[in-house]
């Protein structure tokens, strides 16, 4: 399997296990402190007016579902690069902008991920290595209510909001607080039936019960403080947008490191299921999309009007947490017809694809044994054991309408451990996608 | 054993039955909200201005814990019927104060449970039966740090600040919102890792988020507000306050049903513990209180420090929560070195004690199971098991330094049922205490 390397089969292999516990090292490490909001144009490098990222690896517009492409077109709007649908489409035919992946900007974007130039964005920096992590605001609330019909208007106005008062509004209050440790609240979140990915009731009210002091000193205006408390009292996922940041703070430092094979990326666009391993650097490999099995949040909908997997929010099985720590979170197997045991049998089954044991994330349903983490695509292919993934399900035009599970397709895992038995030259990189 | 009946052993055992039965379905009917903050002197019958009310049974000043004694003295302080410790002693001494349990003046207090005219207490009605429940305001963040030589100063300034500022400030928040079911709140606190009794760290943060909005359009003065916010954001036991007068709101109509053994009542006064029984109305029914096995919050505290098992927060157990659903909060056996198995065990243990299930409110590491319900006096004393609670660990002197469990003792059980041994008349009652 691995032709490219001048070594013995059994020689390469302890290369491997010797580089996934030095990048294991590196995410146990991990110290994520959510330090302030930026404008996505003030800190993404590479960032311009015009730019348009999304959810997942790099994808033509032409393959792009119609949920990211309404995305798409409402950044356009919400930028003001166009007045109208229309012209916003053409810009995008012209390629008058460019569009390409959160995760290739140092960012992350739940669902179809889009995230431009004046959106804010939470900052989480790796006090263990100083690199930052961002991801945009979590759209809040009431996306789950958006019907297809009103999306466009809706998530405009919604986007707007963010920027003009929950955005500044937390920035007052996360620099006059000088940081939040993100690992401890994700910590105790996950001793009270979170799993950080599609549960994160127990984080967004400790978040809130932390925050509420600071935003009420942080010398915003009346009506600003009343829209973010009441918008904070009512966003259950808002956590999940620290989480997200933090993630991505986390999994960077563990990239390029030679003979690597932990996962640094997982990320979906509604079309691609796209992974990243250490040793190949940015290069993503793909292949299609799952669905989602799950419920829906009304009877209006059912499998026939969700799009496909989406969003960057896979980052959290990235580094151990959602899918990969069911066991915390058995309310979630509501969603899936599931039970207690199933929940605590996905978390055991999840450890046999993980290189290490996360002590700073226990799990009291597994008498505090830590969290798996570091999903090593290597065990993946040779046990045909893929992550599987709490998500939520979106709307084929777009919004929120239900959540369940999804698996990770094996044929991206495959494509990169292939790509990986090439030799070392792989860890070079590219960041064009390999074809689905 | 019931000879004071005029019916066969089996035709008794059938009319104890169904009077279990219809006691289980008033407790499962009850809608407790959280309606209000009163004065204690405005709302509880038979209050007066030189009443101390005292968690736990009826027990006269020389049998008194010194834990309890110091908070007589403190509530006699702040009420300003004395000017120093001596005089108060003397007062009491000379019955010039009235000292009473709580629960005979429908309130409840948390550990010592010292009660008197001024303090604000919760107001939670029962709107299935219109009855309502009160309780102390729970005291707060710092109560663990007190120690024994500045007890009396700080649980008096304590006392002030509750009746001064958070009283009022919760007082026109839960009135411009209307009431807050506390039913609902629980639930999801149980689906969060509480059991409600000792960790309500989940419930306490989400009923921050929900007052948060209504603590600022209150038209309470700033300061007051950031001292109730900073307050709530640091109190993580502050839910149990309104879920202690929510359980008093709901076992007070299934007291009095004739032939009904089912526990109405379990308290404790830091030397009895007392249980009244349904049937047998307002009578006390005690034995010797346990000490608490558990966890000491510093090295400097040990089992020679503290009182015996202590404070009117049975309550929870009594409808149901805390011991009783040990199972949805696994973390509290880091407090006793317990594991997950043990918890899901005394849940089961707890069920065969108990005449019911409360689908209300759901275990989820129980396949959502419902709890246990409704105590049934004759099964703790046919089986020997008695329940178990979560409880906190008193100082000797006063002051929280521990948290842990006990077992309830099966005497103050069996003389409950002696006493319904000897026919229906005991079912009228005595507000007398039996002695230990």
């Amino acid at each position: 399997m691995f032709l490219g390397y001048e070594m013995e089969p059994k020689e390469l292999q302890a290369a491997v296990d010797e580089a996934n516990q030095k990048a294991l090292g590196i995410l146990l490490a991990s110290q994520p402190v959510w330090t302030d909001v930026r404008q996505a144009i003030e800190v993404l490098p590479g960032m311009t007016k015009s730019t348009i990222l999304h959810a997942g690896p790099p994808i033509a517009w032409d393959r792009m579902c119609e949920a990211q492409r309404n995305g798409v077109i409402n950044g356009i709007l919400y930028e003001r690069l166009a007045d109208a649908r229309d012209e916003a489409i053409r810009m995008v035919e012209e390629d008058k902008v460019i569009l390409a992946p959160c995760h290739d900007y140092g960012t992350v974007g739940g669902m179809a991920g889009i995230t431009t130039a004046s959106m804010p964005l939470v900052q989480v920096r790796n006090e263990r290595t100083g690199n930052d992590g961002y991801s945009q605001l979590f759209q809040g609330p009431d996306v789950q209510a958006w019907r297809s019909e009103d999306y466009s208007s809706a998530a405009v106005k919604q986007w707007c909001y963010l920027e003009q008062v929950l955005g500044p509004a937390l920035q007052g209050a996360i620099r006059l607080r000088g940081g939040l440790d993100v690992k401890s609240l994700l910590a105790k979140a996950l001793q009270m039936g979170d799993e950080c990915h599609n549960r994160n009731v127990a984080g967004s009210a400790l978040l809130m019960r932390e925050m509420t002091p600071y935003l009420l000193r942080a010398g915003i205006g009346r009506q600003m403080l009343h829209d973010s408390i009441d918008y904070l009292a009512r966003a259950e996922q808002f956590c999940l947008t620290l989480g997200m940041a933090a993630a991505k703070a986390t999994v960077e430092p563990a990239k390029g490191i030679p003979y690597c094979t932990i996962v640094t990326t997982m990320a979906r666009n509604g079309t691609d299921f796209g992974i990243k391993i250490s040793a190949l650097g940015e290069a993503w490999f793909t292949a299609s999309a799952n669905p989602v099995q799950g419920l829906y949040f009304s009877s209006e909908w059912g499998p026939q009007d969700a799009a496909l997997d989406m969003g960057d929010s896979a980052i959290m099985e990235t580094v151990g947490l959602g899918g990969m720590v069911q066991a915390s979170a058995p309310a979630l197997q509501q969603f899936v017809g599931g039970s207690f045991r199933r929940a605590l049998e996905l978390t055991r089954e999840m450890r046999g694809i993980s290189v290490g044991t996360n002590r700073d994330y226990q799990l009291p349903n597994l008498d505090f044994e830590g969290a798996p983490i570091g999903i090593d695509a290597r065990r993946v292919v040779e046990s045909g054991i893929t992550p599987i993934l709490d998500t939520a399900i979106a709307h084929k035009a777009g919004g929120v309408i239900g959540a369940g599970q999804a698996r990770a397709p094996l044929a991206c895992f495959e494509r990169a451990m292939e790509a990986f038995s090439q030799g070392p030259a792989g860890a070079t990189g590219s960041r064009k996608a390999t074809p689905a």
